[in-house]
Order: structure tokens, then sequence, then C-alpha cells
């Protein structure tokens, strides 16, 4: 039996992902050995990372003037390639702070002792809202965002408009390919692989290609952009079964109606929840409502005795993950693409009954 | 029917340990869910990361003075990381150069503008042989060495000796645990994981703990090792499903003779192929006899035309991967820990069956 899997990431994928990648695990497509065997630049491979390449652009809705990279690191190395990149030594490294996540991007910043202006933040309250306001620093070199805050729950609803001259970067980790966005108005899009997409072990870097023009020169070779741009991302060796699996990710989310087809299921999972919060004095939602993440879901419950009771209880029901997490405590609810209606009307269903017997 | 994978990596993987990850690869041990979707702090997760290291350092016979971490982006971001957090500005980065990957890292240390000093090179012969002998300068930092060059086919017979107050760091990425080896001269191993080990996403790092303490002050949170020793790579989400597949490696190598079984069927496996080419005018080995890899195997055909028959019709008898890298020709068959016996023995066989026609 599945288990109902609400972790923020590592996170759960689409079952019948799952059974194509085991169908397939030890001879692909009848080409007699596994996709972890293949040479990354074997005909078999290459099609498989081109698919995901050209899949990954369409879906959203980008053109060619965009190039799509499957590197390795994860969101925080990016964090300090892209000062490194795309801030020179006259420019300013602007930053809006919305906590966890934004505030280790911003502290790379500092250690490389790199001209930084925080535009806006949300930590005068805990980082529990977006802000709506911001004033950039002269001579910018960009502006970086961090679209979903996976840790308080926190989720950009807009795309921020900034001046032509000023490239927009975004950290979209973790709400990446979850709606329809303007991916056009950014100038960088990346994030860990691991909560929307596929698995742990790739990281997606969606770059405008006039960025490279702007790159740093004497970099080293790993952390120059240019370097996996110009190569399709095999100037070595690639994280070739990451890339697979985002690959099988990307088809399934074509299949299931593209990014509208996903903000509708995701906007479904996450009303379960949050009106079963809406409605009770038991559980209490931890930010404001108007920018309530649709893929983290934190709460609290009563009393810290309640919500290590409502965490045992979930888990012996099939229930796994619904920790908060360690820095903030409580309950979450990671509600992601691949995540099954099911699983959000079971817990919701969950939550009001334990509210009955608890409160 | 699987093919014959002679692959320099990513590489071929054993059928048994395939045929495992397939069984669990949905449902990981009747946890109900796939590796692929689980937490990296969850405890099933946890078992599998803590066992992956405490098997490699078991199989490697290190005491607990080494730590084991699992790292991305390949041995190509050790090659920065390494003077980054190894030689102070007073030191001299020491390399002995046996081409290809030993250049590449040679190339970072220049980029970042630190000290070097070649202690030796068997360039003059176009890297076809080990150095012998090395100097190394005064006040080294450490002295690197790569054991096993992946496209040339050289291979270090012996573990160095270099003074107590200078590190050995050794690129391992293409002979690791082949063979019993005295790690413990080491200060420093590493090394991409698809060729021996596993498959491509991981990077393993075996670091004397002392060396923690020589770490450069300053450096970005990825790149620093501090940061990844000190929570046990477990900083940001480490390459799960990549590590896993380590561990099933792992268990597969202790299960047929640890390193001394290792030794034992890649020689042979070697043998196969090497006496094909020692008793024929028509197979041409392309580096001194006494440095040959046990690894990779490269040869030559009396001409190109024959060259580009012979990977043809290797293919077409399902041998794959057999043509030489890009940068050197020929052929090349790669013989790592996992490729079968009957491998070898098939191939061996192919390349008389081929002279006899062909010459």
């Amino acid at each position: 039996m599945r288990v109902h899997n609400f972790s923020a990431g590592p996170a759960v994928l689409p079952e019948e992902v799952l059974k194509e990648i085991q169908e397939n695990l030890v001879d692909y497509k009848g080409n007699g050995l596994s996709v972890l065997e293949m040479s990354h630049r074997s005909k078999e491979y290459m099609e498989i990372i081109e698919g995901a390449r050209a899949r990954l652009l369409k879906i959203m809705g980008l053109s060619d003037e965009y190039v799509a990279m499957f590197l390795q690191g994860g969101a925080s190395t990016q964090f300090y390639m892209i000062p490194l990149n795309f801030c020179a030594d006259d420019k300013v490294a602007n930053y809006i702070d919305t906590g966890a996540w934004s505030s280790k991007a911003i502290k790379e910043v500092k250690i490389l002792g790199k001209k930084l202006h925080i535009a806006a933040t949300s930590e005068d309250k805990e980082f529990t809202y977006i802000p709506k306001e911001w004033e950039l620093s002269d001579n910018a070199a960009y502006l970086h965002i961090t679209t979903n805050n996976t840790i308080r729950g926190t989720e950009w609803m807009i795309d921020p408009d900034v001046p032509a001259d000023v490239p927009l970067i975004a950290d979209m980790s973790s709400n990446f390919l979850s709606k329809p966005l303007n991916f056009s108005k950014y100038d960088m899009i990346y994030g860990g692989a691991q909560k929307n997409i596929g698995s742990a072990g790739a990281t997606f870097v969606v770059l405008k290609k006039s960025m490279l023009e702007k790159i740093n020169p004497g970099l080293s070779t790993m952390i120059d952009y240019n370097t996996h741009a110009s190569k399709g991302s095999m100037f070595n060796t690639p994280p070739t079964f990451s890339i697979y699996v985002i690959g099988e990710v990307l088809k399934w989310i074509e299949g299931n109606g593209g990014l509208v087809g996903m903000q509708k299921i995701n906007e479904e999972k996450a009303a379960y929840i949050y009106d079963v919060i809406d409605g009770s004095n038991f559980y209490k939602g931890t930010v404001v409502k108007e920018d309530r993440s649709f893929m983290n879901i934190p709460f609290r419950l009563p009393t810290e005795e309640l919500e290590k009771k409502f965490i045992s209880e979930t888990t012996a029901n099939n229930m796994i993950n619904l920790k908060g997490h360690r820095s903030v405590g409580g309950c979450r609810a990671s509600v992601y693409n691949s995540l099954p209606m099911e699983s959000a009307k079971v817990l919701a269903k969950f939550m009001i009954d334990f509210e009955k017997v608890n409160k």
C-alpha cells in the first residue's frame, strides 16, 4: 500500500511515473541496459536529456531565448554561483528576504564580500508574509527572490515588476511548475528538482541567453554558467538518472493538463486542508491568508503535546512527514504537484476527526 | 538480453544490483514509497546513507580517523574545491600530471591564481606512462595524483611515498575499489561514483579528519568541506538515489570477496584482452606495459578504417561503447568491477575472430 507522503522534499512522485521507471530499470526500452548504466554520450541517453530539456522549455512557454540546464549541488550551490557570475565588483546584489532559503542565499553574498542590498524583508513579522513593496539600490546587478518559502509556507502570488535593466532571478525550488507564471519576466529561474519535478540530485537552471554575456570573467570552470550552457550540461558527467526522472515527471505534467492542470489540482488539494484550518479554532495557520502557499501548509495545534500526538497518529494512519521543519516546529503538509488528491482528502478528514476527539 | 557494456562511465552495474533496485523501486522494502521519494531525514533513508558510509570505510579498511562524504558535482567540482580548501596563499599546490583529468585539475589551480608546481609529468610521451620519480616544491600544500587515466589507460601500481607533512590527495574516479590499496597513506581520496561504485550523480570524498583543521577560512558554504563533514553530507539535500545505488554496489563488492575479490576478477578480465593484444601484430596497445590499466584498455587497429569497422561490428554483436575517447581516437574497452567475466571473454574471442578475417 502506498503511504500518503507529505514530505517537503525529496517528495512524493506520481505512482505511474515510478511504475514506468521500475519497468525499465534493468532494461531500458529493450536496449539491454539500465539508464543507470548508460553512457551520457550515447544516442539513447542524448534523447532522454534533450527530450527533458525541450519539454521543460515547452511547458514553461519559453522560446530558445532561454537555455535549460541540469546541474548538481542544489539551490545551495546556486546561492554562491549567482553572485560570482552576475555581480561585478562595482554592482550591488539585490535580494528580497522572505526567510530561510532567501536568508541562506544572502549569506553567500556576504561571504563573497560582494555589495549587498536588501530590497525588502518580512523579517519584522518572522517571515509570515511576502513584502508587497521593495526598493532597489542604484547599480543593481540583479534582484533575487524566492517564490515559495518551504518552511514558513508563504508564496509569491505575482511575478514582480523590475526595471528593464535589472535581471530578475528566482529560486523556485518549492513551487516550480505548480502553476502558470509569466516565466519570460525572469532572467534566471533555478531550484532543486526534488520537490515538484523529480528526485534529489539534479538542479534545474533556466537562463535567458543574454545573461551569458554578463558573466564575470576568470571563474572556476564548473562555477561558470558558460561552461554548462555551451556544452548542453555535458561538460562533465551530468546526474543522468535524476535527469531521466525529471523527464518522466515532465511527461506526466504534460499529460495532466500542463501548468493549468497542475494549478487546478494544487488549489483543490490545498483547499481541503486550508478549509479545515479556517473552519476551526483548534488548528491555526501561521502566515497571512493572502500569501499562503499552495505547496507547503504549516499549521499549529493548541499545544506541543497535541502536535506530538497528531504526528504520531497520522504516521500510524499511513500519513508520513507531517512534522514541521525543526527550525519552526508545529506541523506542515506539503502538497506538491505529485501528491494525489486522495492524500489531501484523507488528511483533511483525519484533521476533522482528530479535532473532535482532542479539542 | 543484456548488452556487453564497455562504457568508460557511466558504466555497467551488476545485474543483481539492478534487479534488487527494480524490485524495490515503487515500494522500498514494504515502506510504501520509493527511495526516490524519501525524505533524506527519514529513518529509512538515514539507514541507507549511514550504511553506505560505514560500509565504504570498512571496505577500505579505514578507521574513524577518516570521514566519508557523498557530494555532488563530480571530480570536476573537486578540482577547484581542493586548492580552495587546502592551498593557503603562501603554500604551493603540487601535482603529478598524467594527462586528461590531472591536466584539468591543474587548470583549476591556475584559474584560482594559486601557486602551482608540477612535481612530475608524462607529457613528454603523450601520457603513455606513469612517472616513477617526482620532486616536490618547498612549502607544498599537498601532492595530487590521478590513480588511473581513463582516457590513456595508465594506472598507478604503487601508493606513492610523500614526506609526512605533505598531504597526499588522489582522484581515484576510475579505479576506486578495484583492488586493495594502502588507503591510509592518503589524506584525501575522491572521485565520481559512476565508474566502479555506482551511477552518475554522487561524488565520494574520503577525507582524513585532521585535514579539516587545514581548511582555508572564508569559503562559500557549499565549497567548504567542513560544511559537509560536520553535517554528514546532509547540509543540503544529498543525491539520495545515487547514494542508495552506491550502497547496493558496496554490498555486492563485499559479497564478492571485497577488494581482494575485485582485484582477482579485474586482473582476469583485463588479461583476456591484453593477451589478445600481446599475441597479435594486428592490435596495438598504446601505453607502456608496466603501467597498463586494469580498468581501461585502449588499443589501436592497423587503420582508422578498420577501427571503424571494428566498432560497427562489435556494436552489431551486442558489445557497446568500444570507441576510444574522442581526444585520442582508436578503441577502448573499460572493464570495471561490475563488468561480467563473460563480457571480457566474448570481446576477446571477437577480437581474435575479427583479426583472422581482416588482417
